[in-house]
């Protein structure tokens, strides 16, 4: 197991929490929001002087309006609760030594959170400048979403946090991938009454049925209802507390409900009542454990806490005449002309005074040393928990050689076998698993299908659901196991992203088509790493996030036209940067995908997308010839080609993607009848051959001239997915205008393999007439048209074939490339490809 | 109200089901049962006859292997259950005259759907190839998942259907926004146990707190547990009755379990007990309905039936000695070799016989009439309900003039005052809802926040999940409203596909950054709309899918980088073909985007993406320029250039987006300081300069050159979002090498508006250097080189400034654009673009 030992997890406290501990927590609960409205609202003067001398001018002067920031950035409405969660959070890791991770769901109390890490230390650690004196504190409120200061969330730049929340929903996803083989970590994950409303969060409730309570660890989720999103109520505020109780209940959790500040209770007294309610709910999460430990592997109810505060507590209970305090008013920045108007700035004065900072800070502008006095020392700080910093105690995987799965190639010729690449992907991945305890697989229903099975001789599903009697139909499901199944991409990824962020491994698998599922989740992990990689040099490199994206659109047949898009690669493309995020491999056969497969398990703060077919297809090159095509992203195939060299070929066929590079090979073959000369290319990374101006990985100007020749001549690219990526992609590139590109056009329905690529021009005879047509365009020749006509009568009436017969006619389902022993010749070769399965 | 009036709504039954109407049911769903595995198995002798004629040979042969598919492609898992919910609703429908859509969520219940409607008579109306005889019958079976035929899934192409189901989640999004102002409508909602796993179907629960009982019409979800997703167990299906049951009436639903089929009841008697129950649910359904009509407004608890059946029910117990029937077995094909052994050809044999076909057909092929006698008639047909046909009940939208709205740039100059773009599109759009009662808003709590708010003066917030007391804060929410807020972009994208589906219009809209969330959900309707016009002409044109994209990157500054992505219009792009179902505009002012409102709440068939600024902003054309621009897709400003014709120019500069123009134009002053004539363009309908070959509605490679040139001078391309997207967009066009494109190049953090226009080289002095550097490649002027590193200190100096001066000095808020008036004199201007506000 990767977390490392701090503290001794999931103890009882003996006695009830202590007043004086109390008055610790309300210290911290005043400081911290004492630091978040200074963060939104001041710019100098951080401790309401009434003689700060002003820097410009020399001067001594009293606190003013001057003060205050030009433009308030920044949001209060949740702050103030999750700053009093902080508190007892704190309080509680310190009290049981429990290594916590808090996750944020309101991405919009980002002040609490660099409130919590000023408080705890670590912020310091990672940000010298931020100096323990009043000009540290004038600097850490101005940089606050200020120019060239640090985002307005949780964002990477805050110590201890693994989820940005900027975009809302995947908290407990985040939560629950945490703590996964991470027995003895809790996390407590805050979840807004607005995030609920998502989607994601939605279904992410459910992840209690997937979580082993004796080999993972705990998820605390606290419901945060103040009753507001930005303009309006929220559901689940609104609904009653009956209702929200047997929806809880329903979904396996133990719901607390705490209600507090829409009273003139004193803060002593809801310290104390949640405090010990928090007490209680650890109490039974302790118990969970120990019974886990016993032996009982059911599924345990889990408690969760619902916070019911009001919406910006503490804040002004009005503003100009109108309520604003449990009010959407205090979503944001209740007090938007502090610094142009007396009548706001008072306010915003008294506002501030009322945490009384003359006892939390001294005069030097330090915080004083009982307000932080009870809090967690060293890697328990929520700030330093080393989960919360996965690079940190990231473990290398121990990868077994890629050659134990190769396909003899070598010894049997190009183009040999019927294999499923992604089968084979799938058996150097089981491999992976069983030789590494710190590596998950994640699918949604799709593990088989997407062909990762082979994992389940290594473990098992994991699921604690429910199960059936008749074991015969609950095979692979056990109470703990490294794969786990929800129909849900969301969790996938959502889980993944967290098992990698505290310094694990994985894979998740997708249909292709139903990755855009979660483009958005791909883009926040993207920009997360952008940021880190740009600015945030404290955060370790975690392992690459990978999805294998299976089930692609040429094979997706028989499942017809909602299944088919290939288009995940341009949402990856916005984020092909200097820095270096995101990969896309397209490996061309089963040796190629475990050279992928060995890249990806070794890369970091990366997404890797590898499309890779399922289906029965031959093999092309060797193991150690994927690995050197890897290595430089693309290669020329010699083998395939038939003209010698470059310069003597008429044409270059170019390829990325499984099935365009089959149906190519086939073209070379018929381009062969016609004395065409083809230097061909297979492209697996395609991100090298990206202009170089974008790219500083791809390859040179030069280097792409010698692979494609600098517009001397045709290339005619065949590519997986929609030709405008390629347009884009060489869009700088030398003879970029002598690239002819093929790619799926957005046709299809439920119908034959042949017929997908029919519909598409991206079978043999197309591409094939497309060759002779660029060729002409050089050099005419009278008899090439023809021949053309020929072929396109061929596809018709192959198709006409295929209505009246139905799929498998040898025509249409046995690919045809010659094996390399026959030297080209054109056969039926073994490298039938089967109807394939309908999953 | 939109809805047709069929049958009298919401009536009870004086008595229960007779038996002889229940056998009927049994009859409907033994045939339904029949057709769908037909159709699974069978290409000819759809009968199993003895005496077949083979058409090939002319001889007489028996039901064999030869009759069964070569490839068996489609699910019959989750079929009979939806063919024995499809009897009981036909049964419903026909007794009470009741309104009903059926939204089929398992889309592998695709069989269900087609058999369904070749019964009430709508398939054959459509299709009159599928003859009513055995030839048609054949065809029928046949045609299914089969080359040239038609998908596996309840499709487009099925009569009936208004909901795909090929990607799953969205069944109950789609039943609830069909009902919205439908209050006659029933809408069975069937919800498969798998889908239920996902994010969007998870939060769709929750629809029942936003539609009125009285002015909306009626969801009946049925979530239908068989137990088993493709290769795994489901969530719902294993948890308890007792934690189900919570957590429907956690959402406030009342269940009514049902369970059937695992054990030896007769089927008489489970019709019996289902039509009991289905009733009691009507009739409480009824109940709703009138305590509604009397005035009660509150939030009803609406019922749903959890409907639990074995996975493949009434298929083989066991196959090879495996459990099939109630297993994930069940789930695809179970009898993969029947066209290859006679082993599994007898048991499919057995099983179709099962079904007494001789007592569902005529000898000729013909359904027998008393199979579907108590069938509903006419409209009330699941297949021919209008509103599963929504474009045959469209009634235009009442459009008032757009010139109400006008920013006077007329008599006040180009590039006069300060006005939000998306307000005023908002104001309009308020008209429009005024105007007509078929428009609805949705928004993820971002109505007012991407400035719709004007359109609370003529509704309200549709709300039914609770108020507070003090009516302050709850203003704008009532029981009934055309307006919905759920913070789900997959529920505003779901409610909105099914509302213009069923014949009614409206727009929602979402953060930039955030609509990703929903990439896939648009891509699946721009699939829908594809199909529709490619291939189904009885479908008639329903309304545009109108997506406000406001909050955009450039100015979501005070947000971050988590809200900073303009990549949708690249998942739009893959589905810019010739089907033309994809729209993007980027208005460049409020004028501007009245006259893309007024065009798109016209449009059929097609997503119209908006792409508009929110933030006070100058305004540039008139309303009549606007819509003459608007007509081409682009324009040249003349007014704005400082050549007076191409020819005269230097180089061109285009824009297209808000934030880019104002850039460009800016720049444009500053080059006139250095004598560059710049001929100036603006793009509003970006896929009007897609290449030609790719879109027969662009603008021609001729009229391209009178705007840009054909690459004799440069053309410095000014675009709101990723380069690579207009380099993909214009490849093939004329001239295109000589094109240098600036656009976000993700970039960003929390900063000032000015900061994000540096960071991504969008700012006016970026721009101006990069028209000095084009220019100068042509004709070298040494004098350039100094402005231009002048310009880049002068720009770092910004930024160093802003870090130290706070936001909004004016040299780098109030944006410059000099007004005609004064005829390009560089001055400080009206138009500052305040701070902005911080949603």
């Amino acid at each position: 197991m990767t977390q490392p030992v701090i503290g001794t997890p999931w103890t009882k406290l003996e006695n009830p929490v202590s007043a004086d501990a109390l008055a610790a927590v309300d210290k911290y609960w005043r400081c911290a929001n004492y630091l978040s409205v200074g963060q939104i609202y001041l710019r100098s003067n951080p401790l309401m002087r009434e003689d700060w001398t002003d820097a410009k001018t020399g001067k001594k002067r009293d606190f003013g309006r001057v003060d205050v920031k030009h433009r308030l950035v920044g949001h209060w409405g949740t702050t103030p609760g999750i700053n009093f969660l902080f508190g007892h959070v704190n309080h509680l890791i310190a009290d049981h030594g429990q290594s916590t991770i808090f996750l944020m769901g309101p991405g919009h109390g980002g002040p609490a959170g660099t409130a919590q890490s000023l408080l705890d230390g670590t912020y310091r650690e990672i940000r010298p400048d931020i100096t323990d004196d009043e000009a540290g504190l004038e600097k850490f409120f101005r940089q606050f979403s200020y120019p060239g200061g640090i985002p307005s969330h949780f964002a990477p730049e805050t110590p201890g946090s693994i989820h940005e929340g900027g975009e809302l929903g995947y908290t407990l996803s985040h939560a629950y991938g945490a703590v996964m083989d991470n027995p003895s970590l809790l996390a407590v994950a805050v979840v807004g009454d607005g995030e609920a409303e998502t989607a994601a969060l939605a279904t992410s409730w459910q992840s209690n049925k997937l979580v082993n309570p004796k080999t993972d660890g705990i998820v605390l989720p606290i419901l945060h209802l103040n009753g507001y999103k930005i303009a309006n109520p929220t559901i689940l505020a609104r609904i009653s507390d009956e209702e929200l109780t047997k929806f809880f209940e329903g979904m396996g959790y133990k719901p607390h409900f705490f209600v507090a500040g829409f009273d003139n209770e004193s803060h002593a007294s809801i310290h104390a009542r949640f405090a010990a309610q928090l007490e209680v709910v650890f109490g039974e999460i302790c118990d969970i454990k120990a019974n886990a430990e016993l032996g009982d592997e059911t599924r345990p109810v889990y408690p969760m806490i619902v916070f019911r505060t009001p919406k910006g507590w503490t804040c002004p209970k009005h503003i100009d005449g109108k309520k604003t305090e449990d009010s959407w008013r205090a979503h944001q920045v209740p007090l938007a002309d502090a610094r142009d108007t007396h009548e706001h700035f008072r306010v915003l004065r008294s506002w501030l005074r009322s945490y009384g900072p003359e006892e939390l800070f001294t005069s030097e502008g330090q915080v004083r040393e009982d307000v932080t006095a009870f809090m967690p020392k060293g890697d328990l700080r929520i700030g330093a928990n080393p989960n919360a910093n996965g690079g940190k105690i990231r473990r290398e995987l121990e990868l077994p050689d890629i050659h134990a799965h190769e396909v003899p190639v070598a010894e049997k010729g190009h183009g040999w076998g019927a294999t499923e690449a992604a089968r084979v992907f799938g058996a150097y991945t089981a491999d992976v698993l069983a030789k590494n305890d710190n590596f998950r697989i994640f699918g949604p229903d799709e593990t088989a299908s997407n062909r990762l099975q082979d994992c389940y001789a290594a473990t098992s599903k994991q699921w604690l659901a429910g199960h059936y009697a008749d074991a015969d139909n609950d095979d692979l499901l056990a109470p703990s196991g490294r794969v786990i199944e929800q129909l849900s991409e969301h969790q996938c990824e959502g889980f993944l992203e967290a098992y990698v962020l505290t310094g694990r491994h994985g894979v998740w698998s997708s249909y292709e088509s139903f990755v855009h599922v979660v483009d958005s989740m791909v883009n926040q992990h993207c920009k997360w790493l952008e940021a880190t990689k740009r600015e945030i040099p404290w955060r370790a490199p975690i392992s690459g996030l990978n999805i294998l994206l299976s089930s692609h659109v040429w094979r997706q047949d028989h499942n017809g036209f909602s299944h088919q898009d290939p288009g995940f690669i341009d949402v990856l493309l916005n984020k092909a940067n200097d820095t270096h995020v995101v990969n896309a491999y397209y490996p061309c056969d089963a040796n190629m995908a475990l050279a992928v497969a060995e890249r990806v398990y070794q890369s970091t703060d990366c997404v890797n997308a590898i499309f890779c077919g399922k289906q029965p297809a031959p093999t092309f090159v060797t193991v150690d010839d994927a690995r050197a095509e890897l290595a430089e992203g693309l290669a020329a195939w010699e083998w395939a080609s038939t003209a010698s060299s470059l310069e003597e070929a008429d044409l270059v066929i170019a390829t990325c993607g499984d099935v365009p590079t089959l149906e190519a090979l086939a073209a070379v073959d018929l381009l062969r009848e016609h004395g065409v000369k083809v230097w061909f290319v297979n492209v697996v990374d395609l991100l090298k051959i990206q202009n170089a101006c974008e790219n500083d990985q791809a390859i040179s100007d030069e280097r792409f001239a010698e692979f494609f020749g600098a517009g001397d001549k045709p290339v005619l690219f065949c590519f997986h997915a929609y030709a405008g990526t390629i347009r884009r992609l060489v869009w700088a590139r030398p003879g970029h205008d002598a690239w002819c590109v093929h790619g799926y056009e957005e046709k299809g329905s439920t119908t034959t393999p042949f017929d997908m690529l029919r519909l598409n021009n991206m079978d043999r005879w197309a591409l094939a007439a497309e060759a002779l047509r660029l060729v002409d365009s050089a050099s005419c020749d009278p008899a090439h048209a023809g021949q053309i006509e020929a072929w396109e009568a061929f596809r018709l009436e192959a198709f006409e074939f295929a209505v009246e017969e139905g799929y498998d006619h040898p025509a249409f389902t046995d690919w045809v490339w010659p094996d390399a022993a026959s030297n080209m010749e054109s056969a039926l070769s073994a490298t039938q490809m089967t109807a394939g399965d309908n999953e």
